[in-house]
């Protein structure tokens, strides 16, 4: 359907498209079926080197605008990263200056050029949420405002059947993982809960109810679940693994979904029951994660992580309290990462 | 929040805002919380008498590009009724000639202005939904496009505490049918599924579970259920029970959700299980629905009621089938009104 979609669309600025599709499609059967005309540029990105970063943002938008001017729009084709990746070059398109300058909430000045996501893989949430996650210089945080948001999503299940095994559990517990975190803090309200309790329902069935593991019926579910987990989150928030995940992908550069599932394996004190069903669910899927992986960093490295972490008020707000400050230190985060 | 959220689209168009609220409030403390400057337009529309009309629309359209040209948006603060003129009026400002023009799937030409909308009861799912429901002097069907929606929508679910117990339960009704309708047809799909299990769930907390009842908490739960069952159905279709609804409205004038409980109530042939929950939640909360209308009725209104019906093939469709008109005859649907 993407081509009749894209059909109405054309004739926007300067007439042509920026489709931006994940590397690990260049070649397949998936790449032959995006309706690119003469016109439209095509690029596919490798997001395996590390999550998508400012500088590459605002070398994408240089690169476009320089070549051919304003696309009518932005299509993104990929995981979570990609799905990122053409939220914030849509907002750049129209933002003047560096991507660094509108990290945070708000701060994006104007409406970005349409932008339309095809999810290939399913639990980041990034289909339907209202952040476009950036890596700076100094800080790893979204461009969050309602712009943000796509213009539509095509969700597709069948795009999830060639899902290696492993990344299949790891973004799919990050969806599990949003809705533990959306339902266990003081934001949450009825509104988020409602979107939870369905997700994790749909979570449940892909990995530990009779029924469950990677197969078309579940794909979908999967699919479903993703997008209810990052509207969960969106109208609440996350919390501490997720503070965690990012300190150790803005210092090591681990992957996202990975680095969430490496920091809830050890954070019983705060989401007891669900780590355990969490850890049932490593093992039903054969999924085994490394461990002691702390004792080959460095306590710069940990300390740094720890730093990212603390400077994540609103999810610690979230998942602690107001007064968190009392007790939340980074020496306490130091003790969480040195679990791992 | 209405006041911040306005004021950043003020300054668009003739620069003024059309209020289109349920006279219910007039004079009551929710009307002096409206937050009007004295370059707006207030209506206060009385929605008892008639569910809205083309005719209506289109009257409240001229009048006020004939007064002050074309407004910065429009804000319905209403029930179902209210949302459906506010989405509606929107349309119409951009769109010319009568709505009777534009009244079926995608016959909108061109966007309308902004609108949002603040729900007062819960059920209809008209909040979410991208239909305005619209009777005109042939048919009720309503101007259906992507445009339709809501560009934005404040739930509060402070405002549900005066809604009478009548109406809170006929109109609660409405998203328990949707559900029900949704879930149970050929364009069921993990999407529509996902919303009408977690919207059902909502229900029953709200209407027989232990703790239902009217209550602020479950007023909360209502108004999710209320959007989550809007967006099962948008994304399935309603069925019988909204076909025979729907001539109740056009020939008789009956309310929308208190025809649908009319006729659910008897449709036991198709919704089984459902409708004896429906009875048990009747009699839970002591409604008592009239029974034998149909000996007040004409034959030449019960085959009135039955083309109506009859004329509504997207919802046999679904409930029924490709083939529907092989099992479905206006003799069949006069039988079904028969039973009211």
């Amino acid at each position: 359907m993407l081509g009749s979609i894209l059909a109405e669309k054309r004739n926007e600025n300067n007439k042509f498209f920026l489709f931006v599709v994940d590397n690990y499609f260049k070649g397949k059967e998936l790449a032959k079926r995006i309706p690119v005309k003469p016109e439209d540029e095509l690029m596919f990105i490798d997001v395996d080197p590390y999550e998508p970063t400012t500088e590459q943002i605002d070398s994408i938008r240089d690169t476009i605008l320089k070549k051919k001017g304003l696309p009518a729009g932005v299509i993104g084709i990929g995981g979570g990263s990609i799905m990122d990746i053409a939220k914030a070059v849509s907002l750049m398109f129209t933002n003047e200056g560096s991507s660094t300058l509108y990290q945070g909430l708000n701060l994006i000045k104007k409406r970005g050029i349409y932008h339309l996501g095809v999810p290939t893989i399913s639990g980041t949430g990034a289909e339907c949420s209202m952040t476009a996650v950036l890596t700076g210089p100094v800080k790893k945080l979204g461009l969050k405002c309602d712009w943000t948001v796509f213009d539509q999503v095509v969700l597709d299940p069948d795009l999830l059947a060639t899902v290696p095994q492993d990344w299949w559990f790891y973004t799919g517990m990050d969806t599990y993982i949003h809705c533990i975190e959306s339902e266990t803090g003081r934001f949450k309200n009825a509104f988020s809960h409602a979107y939870a309790e369905e997700s994790l329902k749909l979570c449940k069935d892909v990995f530990i109810n009779e029924g469950c593991g990677k197969n078309a019926e579940n794909d979908e579910k999967l699919m479903i679940a993703s997008l209810m987990g990052g509207l969960s989150l969106t109208y609440s928030e996350v919390g501490v693994c997720h503070a965690l995940s990012y300190g150790l992908s803005k210092i090591l550069g681990t992957r996202h979904c990975y680095a969430n599932c490496l920091a809830f394996n050890h954070l019983e004190d705060y989401y007891g029951d669900s780590v355990q069903e969490f850890k049932q669910m490593l093992k039903k899927h054969n999924i085994a994660l490394p461990q002691n992986l702390s004792k080959d960093w460095t306590d710069k490295q940990i300390t740094d992580m720890a730093e990212v972490a603390y400077n994540l008020p609103h999810m610690w707000n979230h998942a602690i309290g107001e007064n968190w400050k009392e007790k939340i230190t980074i020496d306490l985060i130091k003790g969480l990462y040195e679990r791992l």
